[in-house]
């Protein structure tokens, strides 16, 4: 039964997933979402969209990918993409994280999913690039549906976003120019984005 | 594109889910849980395990059930599990939720993920029978987290949760048996639960 108690352990401790706050406003503007809700929207969206990515991935292992990408932030909190000095910090709290959360559960599988972490993290392997392009994409989508409430409350300048997204590209080239189209080029015209870029992106 | 596009509206409609409330309590007792976080805990469960399903499931086809398992509910409402007479309808209801919803769809994805749902609801396989299992667990786990809230709250019987669960073990005997020795005995012991069956269970 240890085995059984230890996962357990992990799945009741990993409810505090739905407390941890993120920046992104739901597509009606009435509240921001959670750890949770976010990541259960890239899995979602990961058995949408694989068909669209630039390489062949496996589905389930960027399902599982995206399921726990965030579940360092039980510790470590959420860092808001456009923080840099937040940023800077959130590498080595995360890790330390990491080591806490999965090392609740049997060894085998703490490992296999701490991993899998790393793997989104370093952006190492078709999946990983795939699960971080919709990672970046999600929270676009809910911010162009909900008016660019967090791009004007953050005043983010167009440059920002595209930095952000210099590697979005390298999981779907596809979705990427569907961010750029459908998302980015009408909340620029809107004044919704600064534009701070000249000529074409 | 419009294929794309197709999958993005539905990407965006889902969003709608975080706002269906069910009546389980977070861990924590802070506030009750909505659609998509359950559906995000059932998918990090059904990987972490799917080990202990009495049969051999095939675990992306499991999680793609329980991310689209309640999606319906954005257009019926949830169902509270004892609650008789909206259960009653409830099925009508999210029919014509599942026409609407997967139809945003390209065709051949609405129909594959609207024949999931409907295998979840049948119970017809042992993809549908493990996740079934698991939706019914997770809340048990929470309920018995915050110190049976949601148990107190609706006065439930130990007859109502065993009637709910008499296929629960069909999923998996193994976490059925720690259901019953983890979370329901102690709270029937601490009248939580309140205790209407005599003897053996």
């Amino acid at each position: 039964m240890e085995r059984l108690e230890q996962q357990f352990r992990f799945a009741l401790e990993a409810d505090k997933e739905k407390k941890i706050g993120r920046q992104t406003w739901l597509s009606d503007g009435s509240r921001k979402e959670n750890d949770a809700e976010h990541a259960w929207h890239l899995a979602l969206m990961t058995i949408l969209l694989s068909e669209h990515a630039n390489e062949e991935i496996d589905v389930l292992k960027t399902v599982t990918m995206v399921l726990i990408h965030d579940i360092v932030e039980i510790d470590a909190g959420d860092t808001y993409a456009y923080d840099a000095a937040g940023q800077a910090t959130a590498h080595e709290r995360e890790q330390r994280a990491a080591e806490r959360l999965f090392g609740l559960l049997p060894e085998d599988q703490g490992q296999k999913l701490k991993a899998l972490w790393e793997e989104f993290e370093a952006r190492s392997t078709p999946e990983a690039r795939f699960a971080r392009t919709l990672d970046n994409c999600q929270p676009m989508m809910l911010n162009a549906a909900s008016d660019g409430k967090s791009w004007v409350e953050h005043e983010v300048r167009l440059s920002q976003v595209l930095k952000r997204n210099e590697k979005t590209a390298q999981g779907s080239e596809r979705i990427w120019e569907h961010m750029k189209r459908a998302y980015l080029k009408p909340n620029v015209e809107l004044g919704r984005l600064q534009d701070d870029v000249p000529g074409d992106w």
